[in-house]
């Protein structure tokens, strides 16, 4: 059955894109744990993120640091960190996180909700950053 | 003054090499949350990892690919966590780390201690996958 993820990629469930190429795709998280947080989706449906294709590997990363410097620009944080863990969803993807404490990257946080404004407003103002 | 990682790199403070090149240097974290935690290490001292010059980037990723593979082999784990934070030190790096449950990417987790034996034990597993 394809992933959450990959349903997201074919646009069956319907998500916030900040941008995407032919090999991967940038949303915000629907269950983020900061404002900003954002995922780095690979195209092709492989669990681990080191098992894809070298190039595809490398456009992720490219994308990844594209996207870290506009959220950056967007909230103030102390930094942008960077986080692949992957056991929620067995699709290879990255987070990225602005962070101010270590604390902030903590995946058992609690997460946030914001409403459709306020994700769409999330979404315009990295997008503007790109 | 140099940071400690600088120190790491110009060797006036040992550490337990993976591999290196011109641009940076994997080693053996010496405050390991899992056996087998590794640190890229870009050897330009830069706070920010998405500061760097995109080449330098782009080389960092490529080792950390290399050597997630090589723990992957090393130690029986679910997958290889990819992490990006920078508090402790401001001097870009990525922490690699077998895991197998959320919990053990934690930061917050007490440190392992290793004898100098089971370092070099670690060092010579994960050299030997590579």
């Amino acid at each position: 059955m394809a992933s959450i993820f990959t349903k997201i990629i074919q646009k069956q469930i319907p998500s916030y894109i900040i941008v995407e190429n032919d090999f991967c795709v940038a949303i915000l998280d629907a269950f983020p744990i900061q404002k900003g947080h954002i995922l780095i989706i690979a195209k092709q449906e492989v669990n681990n993120l080191f098992d894809l294709p070298h190039n595809i590997y490398i456009e992720m990363m490219c994308m990844a640091k594209t996207v870290a410097l506009a959220i950056q620009k967007s909230f103030p944080c102390n930094r942008v960190g960077l986080s692949v863990v992957g056991f929620e969803v067995p699709h290879a993807h990255i987070h990225l996180i602005p962070i101010n404490h270590l604390n902030d990257i903590n995946f058992n946080k609690l997460k946030l909700t914001f409403t459709k404004e306020e994700f769409e407003h999330i979404q315009q103002t990295i997008k503007e950053n790109l």
